[in-house]
């Protein structure tokens, strides 16, 4: 097979029979009216200020999108998370962050320049353009088995057409620029299209410097870029896109082991930021679907409910073997080798590698911390509340404080909390509407205390902390409610 | 001028008569022969895993620099600090993050296209490259007046002959890649020069969601990308770079008064991270050189101390007026004037713009911290010491734990407080060598506190902590030594 997806592979699959989905356009129009959460999700998105669609005022660039003032606070929030859990609570694993433009050699050697490509194929008859691999494995989800004459038995998804494709040529998914002055094969450059070569390439470096030793690992956070044929499903499949990947060294021989142990701590990670278990599940690559360099690769899988597939993939978990460190070791004449001083050895890593995306990874968080319950109203009646339930060290605002109206002496005495405790989170101040409309606001956001200063404030000298979950609320003297929330903040 | 530089302008200049300066190849190495303390960073950088030479090794890539796990550190806690300056700890700005690659009617509208371009000229000789604006601008420094014959009159830099200067030609600093299966002009995209342009086609639904009215602002950090003829002076200058950039929106009229308030905020932050008052200072743009849509530019100048020149830009701070939102607006067809509800008047928010460079922030702060004094050794002779002077919220590793030698029962010991307080810093565990040794690696880095662990620790359940700058050591027992260091790391 020439299509090589190194890094997180990127399809969606079936509970049942593991097969993969393409995105056709037709297919992604009915993933965005079908599938009600998700399409509550991205509604709630922009409404909110989660995530926009990319130049909106230009029409939208397709697939493409920004995030808003709680989108930014959320990735980053899981970004943090991340790094905490893989890098700074631990002794064996340190961080780098390399360019996206490595030198072109880097990208011949790791195979990306060659293999790195998709079969394109068009409709002769619409010139709408497909991924042919997709179109027959959509055909063998539906049938069972592959179409006998190849694309040929196959009819074009938006016009209907049968035997209409052409012949499908192999499409690099490497975005490619030119640097400097002129515009010739000398000056080409590439976007990454994964950060682990970047890690590869600094591993002599790395290890030198922070003295390291087999197994240890070094991990990196940044974007990344695909020439995606067919990009969608909302955040989960973009041409730009943000990772989460470390690769750790190990002996050769004890890389099975280091597998589960990394696969065992991916699964618990998101367990730990409360992501529910029901929604989680693994899926192992077939052994002849494997990438050219992994020997064996496991995801962990949640379940989108996209139109295309229930479940697709949040992280890739693959041993990579001596790949990439043999690879650019031949390539660049220097020894990526390790030499063992306690058992007077030397060899090639071997590489095991969890790679999550970040946009997908959010995406899961949110659609699995929404939830509709019943709060009551003013009236006492119950009526319908969304509520995100994030772990507070994910929710975008950590706390809201609300003066229960607009008043000469309210609003300075909650402004001046508000201040105070800007110290420390990410805080919202709001003074419009009645206090149930704002705790609804709150709720929707994930918020998980609402401070309310009110008349009795001006009293006691002391404000209404209300949990999100429970909504259960309780007084707290003005001078505690720092180290209150401090102590249900643990981590934020 | 067809030469156009939004976002931040990155010349240096001379501290008397405030002129550009060139980074010629000759000029560059001089910069890296003579200036002994950039010189000294350089080295310090790759040798401790701060900065790495990109794909060095394949021979490197000109001008591209990669992280290592104390640079990715240090340069996350830059950016946290500006964040929690500029977002966080405001009420009246919030964050967001665009992409890269934005529709091309952005960079049409913005004036990229068109005008984001430098004179690029060739010696006919050597076929050396470079900006002509760069040598004009050299030959004036030296002479004080600009060449009468323009290029004809200088000689070049590489081989010495005079008068082979091509004709310039105008080269865009745009980096461009194409999108889909095609490469044509209907598939080309441009990766953002500048993250503002992110910010303005994002105004109206930043400003709706999230209900502010001006004044108010929106902050991003992010990847740009430039195609810069003459890269250099290390992590200065580079193709690929972050910003961090924030743009203010308030009612015309007002825009004056912010800018003042913003050009002290962001001085204060300086100062208030640490870095000497005597190496900071403003330069104002003369009014015949200011960008196309700057009303006023204030730059806030760092003594790099490079050889093509003692003062160099960190961040700039211009007055945008209201060009980027009309020119969207006009170009989009979207209104995005804002509804005084108050003053019932309708108008478009002039902007004012701090907008600075991570890597060259970075930079300042290194060479800002780096400091030679001298240290008692092991025979209390005295001996010099290199120290890095951080801010102990930006240094890259807040505490070192040090068992006094490789012992079974201390570094078991040892390596539990590490943990433990990994769960609230980055920390390092060394236990390689003479206590004396360990300490220079710490204060060569910047680490604020070691935490040494001795044979006493095991009687009295204390341990020794030393602090970076005043080499002070206290003995604190173990059961404190969390909020002992925890009072001295307030908000790290």
């Amino acid at each position: 097979m020439s299509r090589v997806r190194t890094g997180t592979t990127d399809l969606l699959r079936d509970p049942v029979a593991p097969v993969r989905w393409g995105n056709s356009t037709d297919v992604m129009k009915r993933a965005l009216v079908a599938a009600d959460k998700i399409d509550t999700i991205v509604s709630l998105s922009k409404r909110r200020g989660f995530v926009y669609p990319c130049s909106e005022i230009y029409g939208g660039q397709r697939a493409a999108w920004d995030y808003g003032p709680l989108g930014v606070e959320l990735k980053e929030n899981v970004k943090r998370q991340w790094w905490r859990h893989m890098v700074t609570s631990r002794e064996d694993v340190v961080g780098i962050d390399s360019s996206v433009i490595l030198a072109s050699e880097v990208w011949e050697a790791s195979g990306h320049v060659a293999t790195f490509t998709d079969p394109l194929t068009e409709c002769t008859s619409c010139h709408k353009r497909y991924r042919a691999d997709h179109l027959e494995e959509a055909y063998e989800a539906k049938h069972g088995r592959l179409p006998e004459q190849g694309l040929a038995d196959l009819n074009c998804p938006n016009c209907g057409n049968k035997g209409t494709f052409t012949e499908p040529k192999q499409f690099s998914g490497l975005l490619s620029t030119h640097l400097g002055p002129t515009q010739d094969s000398g000056s080409i450059a590439y976007l990454r299209p994964e950060t682990a070569q970047g890690i590869f390439t600094n591993f002599g470096l790395v290890q030198t410097t922070s003295r390291k030793k087999p197994p240890f690992g070094i991990a990196q956070t940044g974007k990344s870029f695909r020439n995606e044929i067919t990009p969608g499903n909302f955040i989960f499949r973009t041409r730009e896109f943000e990772q989460m990947e470390m690769e750790f060294f190990v002996k050769p021989g004890e890389d099975e082991r280091w597998h589960e142990y990394w696969m065992e701590q991916r699964w618990n990670w998101y367990r730990g930021l409360g992501m529910q278990e029901a929604n989680l599940r693994w899926f192992e690559h077939p052994k002849e679907k494997l990438s050219h360099y992994s020997k064996r690769t496991v995801d962990i899988e949640y379940r989108f409910n996209f139109q295309g597939g229930e479940w697709g993939e949040l992280e890739g978990i693959a041993n990579r073997t001596d790949f990439d460190l043999s690879a650019h070791s031949r390539a660049s004449g220097q020894d990526l080798s390790y030499f063992d001083q306690e058992a007077g050895e030397r060899w090639v890593p071997y590489v095991i590698e969890p790679a999550a995306g970040v946009g997908r990874t959010m995406l899961a968080f949110m659609l699995d911390a929404y939830v509709e319950d019943e709060a009551p109203n003013a009236k006492g009646k119950m009526e319908k509340r969304v509520v995100m339930r994030f772990d507070p060290r994910l929710a975008p605002v950590k706390v809201a404080v609300l003066p229960l109206s607009r008043n000469p002496e309210l609003s300075p005495k909650a402004r001046g909390l508000a201040d105070t405790l800007r110290g420390h989170w990410n805080i919202e101040f709001d003074d419009a509407g009645a206090i149930g409309r704002r705790y609804r606001r709150q709720d929707e956001i994930g918020t998980p205390f609402c401070v309310t200063v009110d008349f009795d404030t001006l009293q006691d000298n002391a404000v209404t902390v209300r949990e999100r979950d429970t909504m259960k609320q309780e007084r707290v003297s003005l001078d505690q409610v720092e180290s209150y929330l401090a102590s249900r903040l643990v981590g934020c």
